[in-house]
């Protein structure tokens, strides 16, 4: 990973596609280009000695940084601030030290040594978080050391009758996935940093992935799980189901580390699918759309995959994909002769053998038909499929050009879908007209469930020059308004970080707050854990 | 329901029943009928004056009862030995006071008058708890007090666009399941108790039904809920799913009334089945039977309901389902004949459009197929439908006859099933054999998922005069004991209620333990809600 952004990847967007950028949100200019390393400000490492002394004793077969790249590296996660901070060599802070350990009984000592000299603790996994989530704060502690999990990340079993692989918390979802793939078995978890992000990062976030319609949430994965908390280890066993009290799994699921590290999961998967198929769908309008996919969803004919943009989305997608081709012409004739200019696009994505393939996307060709929607042919659907992880590039490209560019995503039941999408839509439009940085503001159902669906926004205006991080801060100040207003969750899988945190007492009332707190004092009672997350 | 059992009904057991019991267990006979209800003993009620005062002004439009019937009737659930002490007239104990609030205002109120007035609160819903969840414990207080909630029972709305129902609590799985039936949904949730049991026990108990394969869990359904606490109201809305911290419906969803009691409830509905189709499938023994469910449960092939019996409960219910007419021994001569004798019967019923029961059915048979398995008819599947909720009646039937009857139940993955299926089994026929009071140990398989299964143990003995109780106790804590050393969770759908307390903690551990009484601290810092359940 790039220290100030995703990965190194070749320019993505050409002449057309930035002057078409140009067009809706003002001239473009290259105006940020990121900093040197060693250009980037950092104060001294506040680690005391005999705090550093405790840590290397805890560690002793691991691995303590504090060099200036290390450092850097684990100051910030990759949300649309953290980049402009780090590209600007201006980042919030960054850990004391860096911290390698290598099983969980390291773990534990480090949080012992950690609690006992006042020493402040952000667990690291893939470092993806895009909701402040591994900000290097101090809390009322003298220092913050990053607990990089990178080394604890061994597959300890497969369980190939139950189904169940038990990993380490620091291993990358993209390696478990392909040593899966070698068995014949794959855990069907693709959320859009799939590429960087660790097991433990989606536990304690609760991550949805691209294909949670068909292989579920990362928590309907998670079977059993180990925390290790500052007062000792939480080791909850893998049952299929209990009724042996609350359940204890979903409390460490979105705990974001600040009741401690979740150091092993037992994790359900699945047979690898022989076929995939990704096909493209127009509706005339978003609401037949989501009328479709509510129907797939309440029929139990849900894909594995189901993706609804919005009329922007569609249009600045289309757009984007260039008018060049005859057969990109040709099938923006056909739409339009259909009647679907200025339509919606679906992507669905069917998984299974070939015959599952083939009844599921029969099921669901009904449904759509009977909602007004129109098959377009796999075209699209390859097309989603190659950049299905590409966003995260596209954007540092972006930010080059001086472009703020971000998302924000919440859900809500079916009957207030429309209203939500609506309402904040409007809302961060309005927010950025008003500063004279008009905005694309596209939108699209990606999550569906039976009783409703998640809506996931993209941002993308001028950068206000000296104003970056203010601007950015006010849309999403606006938008989370709006979606708690309007009936949605202030966060449907980014998690809650520190981004977010002012906005959960209004998503769960004082009794809610009250509960977490309670969990934090009995797990973590001098606050060492993540300070600053989730109960700021 | 019966103040004494569960309700009337004409005796279901004939004479060659009964000598094949007696064949099996020994020579029975009739010595254990009901007491009168006047003849049961209960200690004055102990509500101090004051205390009573101060719950009348909090229940200006409910009714307080603290007559000799209404005591009784919430003095117990309904486990063997609730109803053992009961038909002795000796109950454990009784509620000081019923009370059968109309709102979640006035429960709220109650609850404040209790915390002043030190009395103990009981939520009681249907009543039906199997694990002395309702036992009337005073804890530290002066008294204790029965929460009836079956006034607080409104159907608030039915969203017919999300598929979410809201009602109250004290609300009856079967009203609420026969008002959706009129507008063409199902909730789906059909456990054993489904006559009597209230949604909010459902929720507080984590309840599984019988047709949990294809619905899910309760736990499932909930997508929002209210729960009113000594601090006050907690309320979770309706999402389809959230990624704002822990998900604090599943600290509820199992808290058994200690936090405080569940008074509202939004439910996933699902549109009702245009048919359904229950079947009988053999196997030629167990192995085989729990291979083909794991095959169907893990290629999502899996139907509505599966259960599978063991050899020996396959054989009682044959037996116990009579030798006389021409086509049950034609039947048995044919079972024989394809080599099933002593097998094992599976029920699977598949629900759906007739095109959807068809491939559903299709789908199985060939893996029930391939796994050695034999389609027999519909006439076990239709058998087993007309009995699904009888059992408690026949439980009633059986203790007048002075058997001892009773089920217990664990989950665990599918590698370790049939080790403990094994091991509970010869352990509590041990057990048994040792009193001198020989055991049918039955069981079945009732609940598959992904990664593994549940499995329902019924146990019949003659009853050991003069020491009934303690011959149940003496089974149940062997069979726990060997579940947890066997990888079993303590309670797969029954909940922990007093009766498993005491195995809680090793199967959590200290820190799950101080997890849960953080939370106890934190809502019920008195300890007024259902001392000595889950937590004793």
């Amino acid at each position: 990973m790039r220290w100030w952004g995703w990965g190194e990847a070749e320019p993505m967007l050409d002449a057309h596609q930035l002057a078409l950028l140009s067009q809706r949100v003002g001239q473009l200019q290259r105006v940020c280009p990121p900093v040197a390393l060693s250009a980037v400000r950092l104060d001294p490492s506040r680690l005391h000695d005999t705090a550093a002394q405790a840590l290397r004793a805890a560690l002793p077969d691991g691995v303590i940084c504090s060099d200036h790249e290390q450092r850097v590296r684990h100051a910030a996660g990759r949300s649309y601030l953290d980049l402009l901070r780090l590209r600007a060599g201006e980042p919030l802070g960054a850990p004391d030290a860096v911290l390698f350990p290598q099983s969980a009984a390291e773990i534990q000592s480090v949080l012992e040594a950690c609690h006992e000299h006042s020493v402040a603790v952000v667990p690291f996994g893939g470092g993806t978080s895009v909701v402040g989530g591994v900000e290097p704060l101090r809390g009322a502690h003298h220092a913050v050391i990053s607990l990089d999990l990178s080394r604890v990340a061994s597959i300890v079993r497969v369980d190939r009758t139950s189904l169940i692989v038990t990993a380490g918390a620091g291993l990358r979802v993209a390696v478990l996935e392909r040593h899966l793939a070698t068995r014949g078995l794959t855990l069907g978890h693709f959320p859009q940093s799939f590429e960087h992000v660790s097991l433990g990062g989606c536990a304690a976030t609760r991550s949805a992935g691209q294909s949670s319609t068909g292989y579920g949430r990362f928590t309907d994965m998670v079977q059993g799980l180990s925390v290790l908390t500052p007062t000792g280890p939480l080791t909850l066993q893998a049952f299929p189901a209990t009724a042996a009290g609350p359940d204890l799994r979903e409390l460490v699921l979105g705990s974001e580390g600040v009741l401690g590290v979740i150091s092993q999961l037992d994790l359900r998967v699945r047979q690898r699918p022989e076929h995939e198929l990704y096909e493209g769908f127009f509706f005339k309008d978003f609401t037949g759309g989501c009328e479709a996919l509510r129907e797939l969803a309440q029929t139990q004919h849900a894909p594995t995959l189901a993706r609804l943009s919005d009329r922007s989305e569609t249009a600045i997608s289309m757009a984007m994909a260039g008018s060049g081709s005859a057969s990109q012409r040709l099938g923006r004739r056909y739409l339009a002769l259909r009647g679907y200019s200025g339509g919606c696009l679906a992507i669905l994505g069917f998984s299974g053998s070939q015959r599952t393939v083939q009844r599921q996307r029969r099921g669901a060709l009904e449904i759509i038909r009977r909602n007004g929607g129109l098959a377009v042919g796999r075209s699209p659907g390859k097309a989603w499929v190659s950049q299905r992880f590409s966003a995260p590039y596209l954007r540092d490209e972006l930010m080059t050009h001086g472009v703020m560019v971000e998302t924000l995503e919440t859900a809500t039941r079916w009957s207030n879908l429309l209203r939500l999408h609506r309402d904040v839509g409007e809302r961060i439009d309005r927010e950025l007209r008003v500063m004279g940085t008009p905005a694309i503001v596209m939108c699209h159902v990606s999550h569906i469930y039976e009783t409703g669906a998640s809506l996931y926004f993209t941002v993308l205006a001028r950068q206000q020059p000296g104003a970056e991080i203010e601007q950015w801060q006010s849309v999403k100040r606006a938008a989370s308004e709006v979606i708690l207003a309007a009936g949605g969750t202030i966060t449907h899988h980014h998690a809650v970080g520190s981004d977010h945190s002012r906005w959960l007492a209004s998503e769960i009332g004082p009794e809610g707050m009250r509960a977490l707190a309670a969990l934090k004092d009995a797990f973590d009672p001098d606050g060492i854990m993540n300070p600053g997350k989730l109960l700021a």
